[in-house]
């Protein structure tokens, strides 16, 4: 009666139903459903519960989940499978064409459009007559839940171009497919990070882009539902990292698994807290004649995490959708500039605020105003340079968002404060 | 020679080009291309110089514009017009039916699903036959680029579920439309957010949806393309409100424009750090019998900061992911034990560092360690709190990120600080 009630529910929705069960109760209700749809729930399962349940079952069972799924789907199941389960499963698919695009989707990076791709596409060929695509289309078909576009490739295999439904069914059965399709496609290469795939799929509105490998041989198609997944993933990965969060985790995980992801960035900060107080000691002339400037730390270390965040998150995101490319001179300027824009409007209101407030000196309150420009000029210019540095080595550059630069910026504000202030009031 | 350069480019990219180009050079461009390419440009280009071209345009040229695009992309350019000109520009559309169907998506929230769709779809009526319905649906399908889904209504236009057309094609003519078509069919309300709308699509992998208005009947459908747009811009605005800038801005805007999305929060962490020197002022004690104390004010800033941040992330995206629901007093006890398990980490690490490194005595150590446990456990608190109770009011969790968290955090840890040592050193 549980597998009749579960029957007429979306495969979507009973996956985030077995992502709340234990590992047991998953396995039983994956047995217990027909396998036509076990297959597209397995696919929606976290990472953790899918690999349990997998764990539970036979290689046999395995392949005959695989043997449902599109290759993209099946391959990505395939590589998650322990090594020695890996031919034993494949050994097990019925459809041996099925077991060879999936072997051939293999050996691409994840992290590529190869690992993006799957093989389920329609294509023809240029030297065909319209009666021959026609025939050879609807065989390919069967196996294609969504057509979108008709590719066209010549003797080997490489991409043409694509082919107009509506000219296929309006010229005569004995017209060359050379002299109807359009030449003109867009694809990306087998090599492409999943980034870049998404960013020419959502600017050019596609739903679907073939991919094609070294030398320009059709391999498979990219469907816009995994770059939405893609975008999503993309964005959570960089949101988190930006908060200090070094692996993926999610509100219901482990606390075990959230001290791993949190505990690290927190220790670099602490180490950066520590810094900064032996910076401070080195200071120590300071606290009997200016105690006031030790109540200004706060400020300085606050207004340079936050110049300092701003300014990367505006550079990683400009990375990003490509709106800064190589120029970083000219960015560093525009940088400084607005930093010394924003530091002269805050001093401003601190001179205000510390003359009306804390009755400080005049001496002592300018210093601090001067100390406060200087480091959001520097806040914003680390802010800047740093995530143009790691972009230009290759290195993602979301990483220097959040924890490393407020760290970064927390000591190296407090040692500009106190050398300012030991510079212009002789301590 | 300009114009056949141009001529070959996809519109895209011919937008990103005008996009760096001043107002009168984007004008002139957009006056030498032909128009069914620039009104698919105007869609993509920057709001301010679409703003500016427009404003170069008679209410003639827009219409003209206006009657090449799509009614999502058509009405919302028309809502960006002045007051004055929509009437004009409205009156002066060929098509009238494009035009009613326009001046009917002007009345809804740009940030609902009707603000999204648009009116391009194919339907028909349940008690159409066969052959009325192909008839019917070549017709309609003359305005959309892409079929996707043939959508079934009744008499009163109430969304009843969808064709296959296969069904269709496979059965005699005389059936009836009631006969055949599938009853079931996802739809979402038009008054839906419209990352409530994304959520949807995204999960059942949906190229397309149709839109139902208060009463059920069909008034529209919205395409993945413009879901991949939401899900992208929703991504960077809480990605920007996260780090700290409060409008939307890219690296390539103005300093003025960059200045008011960015002085704000950084006026609001400078009177957080103004709180703290306040703070600070009043445990003056300290100053002199332990200085030492006052030299480990950045490492309880920057930990309290990093921690709240860490939770609040963790937070708003649960939230928004559904992963979160109500239950506040779980969450709050789950970032207790997570706070204290992270926070003895980190005062264990610390007490070894004073001890030899700061030769720090032992009664100070403790009472900075056990201060540092407080402020972790106390910013966790806060980070979860401030998000779960702001999306209970309606708002958006997203602002309780970043500055937001980082400032009061930084105010409260420096006051739990002193008051701990303060009862502990007794000064
Ligand atoms: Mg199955
Ligand atoms: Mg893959
Ligand atoms: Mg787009
Ligand atoms: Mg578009
Ligand atoms: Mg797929
Ligand atoms: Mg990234
Ligand atoms: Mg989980
Ligand atoms: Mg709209
Ligand atoms: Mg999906
Ligand atoms: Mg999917
Ligand atoms: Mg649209
Ligand atoms: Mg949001
Ligand atoms: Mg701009």
């Amino acid at each position: 009666e549980l597998s009749f009630l579960l029957e007429d529910i979306h495969y979507a929705d009973v996956a985030e139903i077995i992502n709340e069960l234990n590992d047991d109760e998953a396995t039983y209700l994956i047995k217990l459903l027909d396998s036509d749809k076990t297959s597209d729930i397995l696919t929606e399962l976290d990472e953790d519960i899918r690999e349990a349940i997998l764990g539970n079952l036979s290689a046999k069972e395995i392949a005959e989940e695989l043997d449902e799924l599109d290759t993209d789907d099946a391959a990505d199941i395939v590589g998650e499978l322990p090594k020695e389960m890996v031919q034993k499963v494949i050994s097990q698919l019925e459809d041996k064409e099925h077991a060879k695009d999936i072997v051939d989707l293999l050996r691409y990076d994840e992290n590529s459009a190869g690992g993006l791709m799957a093989k389920e596409l329609v294509k023809v060929n240029e030297n065909w007559n319209v009666l021959t695509c026609v025939k050879e289309m609807r065989a390919q078909a069967e196996n294609v839940t969504r057509v979108h576009s008709i590719y066209v490739v010549d003797d080997e295999e490489k991409l043409k171009g694509r082919l107009s439904l509506k000219d296929l069914l309006t010229t005569s059965t004995k017209t060359h497919i050379k002299d109807i399709y359009i030449p003109k496609v867009d694809y990306v290469n087998v090599n492409e990070k999943p980034e870049e795939v998404a960013k020419i799929m959502s600017k050019y509105d596609l739903e679907a882009i073939p991919v094609v490998d070294e030398i320009g041989r059709l391999v498979g198609r990219i469907t816009i539902d995994d770059i939405v997944d893609v975008i999503r993933e993309e964005a959570e990965k960089d949101y988190q990292m930006a908060a200090g969060i070094s692996q993926d985790v999610e509100a219901d995980d482990s606390i075990w698994e959230l001290t791993k992801a949190r505990l690290p960035w927190l220790f670099i900060g602490m180490m950066g807290g520590i810094g900064a107080a032996s910076i401070i000691n080195v200071f120590q002339g300071a606290f009997i004649k200016f105690p006031i400037l030790l109540a200004f730390i706060p400020l300085m270390q606050a207004t340079a995490g936050n110049v300092g965040v701003q300014s990367s998150a505006i550079v990683v995101q400009g990375l990003a959708n490509d709106s800064i490319k190589g120029e970083i001179w000219g960015r560093l300027l525009k940088e400084l500039i607005l930093g010394l824009v924003n530091g002269l409007a805050l001093a401003f209101i601190f001179l205000l605020i510390s003359h009306f407030g804390f009755n400080t000196s005049y001496i002592v309150s300018f210093t601090v105003g001067i100390a406060l420009v200087t480091v959001i000029v520097n806040a914003a210019l680390i802010g800047t340079f740093i995530p143009i540095f790691l972009n230009k080595r290759g290195i993602d550059p979301a990483i220097a968002t959040g924890p490393f630069i407020t760290t970064s910026n927390d000591v190296l504000g407090i040692l500009i404060y106190f050398s300012i202030a030991k510079f212009m009031l002789n301590f």
